[in-house]
């Protein structure tokens, strides 16, 4: 069976900076992504918040970059999934890919958060037909048109905001008062004169034969049933950690996420969590790379101290 | 007396990076740098190892985008030293500076690390004169001269195969029989023709009347003394966390450096500290940036609670 020094499990950010310092500290590193390299930045239109580009850097860009950086110093990346993680007696681990087994000294999981459904009729089978987690993915599609969007965080005012660029309106549904944004994209998003907002509202339904015709929504307050005509419906209502690989394997918080320590080490020996999905995440991408170093330094410890 | 909602003391990758996070925020925050923005960076040739510069990135011109990243979402930067540090008896915090009194709802100290000294007769006074801690700044002035190096981590064969580039001869003084630093490293070191090794040999003493002429040295082995002859002697031998500010005000592990939390919380509430100078630290400078964001966002939080 194939062994690693150094397996991580996701090529985002975290993953891709674990690689980075793994590969430059000499020792044998595999990487597996089953999407696209770059994880959530891979679709971010522009980067305004990593630091070093004050101008802002096109996500994709930056997801290809960094991915060039962890190929130069010589880890290797596998477009594979990893379908299980199991311990072995002897310390090591098992990985089993979509492609067969491997071994592994140390495991880096940096598998991040999947997107939050609204768990509505019509979402799923709307999905990729005018219902998206990810406006820079599929903003293009609904060019001048009317759009949907829901939450009142970040993600949703970000997303609005780029919206914006594109679409003819956005009706922003949120089903509180106020916003939980940061001040300056709520700024922001009250200068944008074409975004509306709807507060106090739920989705109750997703409507549309083939595409998205409308979203049906409640008033909460008034209890009042309306339908707004949109293309589309943008979804941002927070994200849940990707942990099936560590469940029965290591401690996790009460939102799935795993326990570590300063130096992203699970319960496990040998067994690292970096990123979006240890328990107290910042979820921003930088602070996944730092994440993802730290890891890498603690992996590469391990291992001196073994090897 | 002037208010800030958050206080940066620091100007390094942490701190630099907290401003960014702060200021589009929308927090009224203020950075204080007693030396150069960029800290550490500011002096390193090429980062090869901060994530999306596949080609490496020069420190000084990376540590000033960071900055004019943190000014663009309206950070204040006051290139003056922060003399203390209290704790008020409402929660805020009031700071003495080189040019007056100010008080802050929150504070970040990022103040890093300072360079170990040797401790030898001659070190002190013939620093600037041929004794240094940073290859970059001051490598050029001994171009196709003989130099020594001591150390045997990382920084000093960092700041070694830099010094290749430069100068004539170094020979690298290293207590020990083998070197603490990366493989890739140490293997770059050891094909490096102009890198000569003293293993097992320890410093005694820096002689030269104005500027540096030898490195008077020991081999612990054979307790065998002699001079070499050198124009400069670079001294990588570690760093001592710059806690001056924190002492008797949170709690520090043995090291020096403050005890946080995975938000970068301190025992004190609003104080966070990131980088360099907080506890298992992975020293380098994504990381810092990364804590540097996480402490922002935890200010923000601890703010938006209160006010």
């Amino acid at each position: 069976m194939e062994e690693y020094e150094i397996a991580i499990v996701g090529g985002g950010g975290a993953g891709l900076t674990a690689a980075l310092y793994a590969g430059r500290a000499g020792r044998k590193t595999v990487v597996f992504e089953h999407m696209v390299t770059g994880g959530q930045i891979a679709t971010t239109a522009l980067v305004e918040n990593f630091p070093g580009f004050p101008d802002g850097v096109d996500g994709f860009e930056l997801a290809q970059n960094m991915l060039k950086q962890a190929e130069k110093f010589g880890a290797e990346i596998r477009y594979e999934g990893v379908t299980s993680l199991t311990r072995r007696e002897d310390g090591r681990f098992e990985l089993n890919t979509d492609s067969g087994e491997l071994a592994a000294k140390t495991v880096i999981v940096t598998a991040g958060a999947g997107y939050n459904h609204l768990g509505v009729p019509g979402e799923e089978r709307l999905t990729g037909h005018g219902v998206s987690y990810c406006a820079t993915c599929d903003g293009a599609f609904f060019k001048d048109q009317d759009v949907v969007v829901i939450g009142g965080g970040d993600a949703a005012l970000d997303e609005g905001l780029f919206l914006a660029r594109l679409v003819r309106s956005i009706t922003l549904v949120h089903r509180r008062d106020t916003l939980r944004a940061s001040k300056v994209l709520q700024d922001r998003a009250r200068a944008e004169p074409k975004l509306a907002f709807a507060w106090d509202t739920v989705v109750e339904e997703i409507l549309g034969q083939d595409s998205v015709s409308a979203v049906r929504v409640r008033n909460i307050k008034t209890g009042e049933t309306r339908d707004l005509a949109t293309a589309a419906v943008f979804v941002f209502i927070g994200q849940t950690p990707n942990n099936a690989l560590l469940k029965g394997l290591v401690d996790l918080d009460e939102g799935g996420h795993a326990e570590v320590d300063l130096r992203m080490r699970t319960s496990v020996p040998g067994l690292f969590v970096a990123g979006d999905l240890r328990t107290q995440a910042a979820r921003q991408l930088v602070a996944a790379c730092g994440d993802g170093a730290t890891a890498a330094i603690a992996a590469e410890q391990y291992l001196a101290e073994r090897t």
